[in-house]
């Protein structure tokens, strides 16, 4: 999407046709910096500090950080090396792991010297893929939110949104907000409550950036707000990404997700979870016990970073000093409060046997 | 309760026998700071600026605003002038009005020339009532959370609150925090778990320092959290505070204790309203429909305060620039999510019937 009127992807190959640049989302919205990755390490640590962030854009990166891997050593022990070192550093994220399988599995049986190239064009084709993915999940979430606005007779359709999966977690557009971005483009009048998304504020950071750049309608509120909102009808629906679906339907997103699917259904207000097929994990069918949780570092709890009033990227402690600190990054939300996946392949009630019709080959 | 040993109330009578000092809780818990009022405009901005907060302290500190502007001038116009400036000060807080009228009650028909005394005895009153109404408090729920200790026998009971609702908020003890920290005096093992409770992180700052002063076990988590721990068993109960209590049981309570109270339910896990009678609005019965929700300033969002590198209080912004922002304080809980309201004369179901056998005089 668009950045002060220039198309950009949230990762993209540089001019020198090796080196790859991503945007450093950590000092979003403060600050817009493109960073170059040139090294395996580069990438590893791109995704370990968040610099990239969400699922599709963690796969893409993890695909270039093999390219990267193997401009410097093309043998089988350094692929192997390459794909391990990616493995670890996000465990939550399945389509990280998707992303490094499909890699070895084009790479594995490649000669060494047609290695690079054969990584690149992989890589390159996982990023397009991904764009496409996102652009069918639009295409379907758009008819939803088509329904509501025929509901409201033209009124505004009111949509609330947790953390950020629009195009700076995908390749582009991403997967919550492909459909937002398409119903605003549509000419639908469309407006979103973000959710600031603690403890990385991801919502009020990237989220409101994004919709604001593109000019779609919008309002953060805290975390603790949105309930509220629900109770005096002031939320038409709610779509969220995912970072893994279990083929139930329960899904494992954002820490705080299952606190607004609950005051949705306590109000009647539809939940919609949109997705691409490469975060459905066939394996699983009961998320809550099933699906890992990451526990992360205190410091995202205990210190904030923003602007400062003279314009840096700064950060203070909010926390009373000595106290401790948990920080579980995701939770689980029961298949029950999901009222339909948004995939690739359309839309589907919450369930093995439903998404079993949209991926026959998988199910 | 003590700071660094030293035995404090949140709101004391100077040594000079008539200004009056409280705690900046602006700047807790990166520093401790305390505040000397002189004047009615001294008071009613420590209320506004929410350098006292917490119903039963706005109630106690707008009861001797008056005391002060009585002391500039003891006639009827002042003394009404002084009520009107207090009660515009924070809207939704039912027993600053209380203490207001309280006042103004014991005052119109006194003389003026022993109005003054008059005020500051009728103060210093409402504050040893509500130490011992929170004392109260404390007692019918320690026997609460004995009853969850013994069901564990032994086994840490873990407890999660919203916001702060401490000595801090009150004048000693607190009301949600009354029955916990005499289960810690008790010898029972209890845990904390502290949203931090977004915008102002009430609970990561005042609710944390507070505990840790005392030596109470807790641990600082992000709002988005508490559901992820109900969900995995990490929860015993919850207790929260209330600002406004409707006769029906439904609580009005700082923003996202609704989204709480529904995790809680959802997880079987009992959800416990702590208030003393004061906060009982008797003509009120759907709390959602007729209790006013105060919207307050977008800088709370957009802003956050904190201790920078250098130890100095400071402030960043958080949310992308340009972006609009909507604060609602408070949400309302309604009755069926509610186990049971512990209140000062003891603990009952959340219904009009069941307080009027507590209150017999209100009902």
């Amino acid at each position: 999407m668009k950045v002060d009127g220039t198309a950009y992807r949230s990762i993209w190959l540089s001019d020198d046709g090796w080196s790859v640049g991503i945007i450093d989302q950590t000092v979003l919205p403060h600050r817009f910096v493109t960073v170059r990755l040139e090294t395996l390490e580069d990438a590893a640590v791109a995704i370990e500090t968040m610099q990239v962030r969400g699922a599709p854009l963690i796969g893409a990166t993890a695909a270039y950080g093999i390219c990267l891997a193997l401009r410097a050593e093309t043998t089988d022990e350094n692929l192997e090396k390459a794909c391990e070192r990616l493995a670890g550093t996000r465990p939550t994220a399945v389509n990280l792991h998707w992303a490094i399988d499909e890699m070895r599995r084009a790479l594995e049986n490649t000669a060494p010297e047609d290695r690079v190239s054969a990584a690149y064009e992989r890589a390159a084709l996982i990023c397009d893929e991904d764009v496409e993915t996102n652009r069918q999940i639009g295409v379907h979430g758009l008819e939803i939110i088509k329904e509501h606005a025929a509901r409201k007779k033209g009124g505004r359709v009111n949509i609330l949104t947790h953390c950020n999966a629009g195009w700076l977690a995908t390749v582009d557009w991403g997967t919550a907000l492909a459909p937002i971005y398409m119903a605003h483009d549509d000419g639908i009048d469309v407006h979103v409550w973000v959710d600031e998304t603690r403890p990385r504020n991801q919502g009020a950071a990237l989220t409101a950036w994004e919709l604001g750049s593109h000019g779609v309608p919008h309002t953060v509120i805290v975390d603790n707000a949105g309930g509220h909102l629900m109770q005096h009808g002031k939320v038409d629906l709610c779509i969220v990404g995912t970072d893994r679906t279990a083929a139930s339907g329960d899904v494992a997103n954002k820490i705080g997700t299952y606190l607004k699917a609950l005051a949705a259904k306590d109000n009647n207000v539809p939940f919609y979870v949109a997705l691409p097929h490469s975060t459905i994990d066939w394996s699983i069918d009961d998320g809550l016990r099933e699906i890992p949780i990451e526990e992360r570092g205190p410091e995202e709890i205990t210190t904030v970073s923003g602007r400062s009033g003279e314009g840096a990227v700064d950060s203070v402690s909010i926390t009373a000093p000595g106290s401790a600190v948990a920080n579980p990054a995701f939770d689980v939300t029961p298949a029950r409060l999901v009222t339909k996946l948004i995939t690739d392949r359309g839309s589907c009630p919450p369930s093995r046997e439903d998404l079993a019709v949209l991926f026959p080959e998988k199910a």
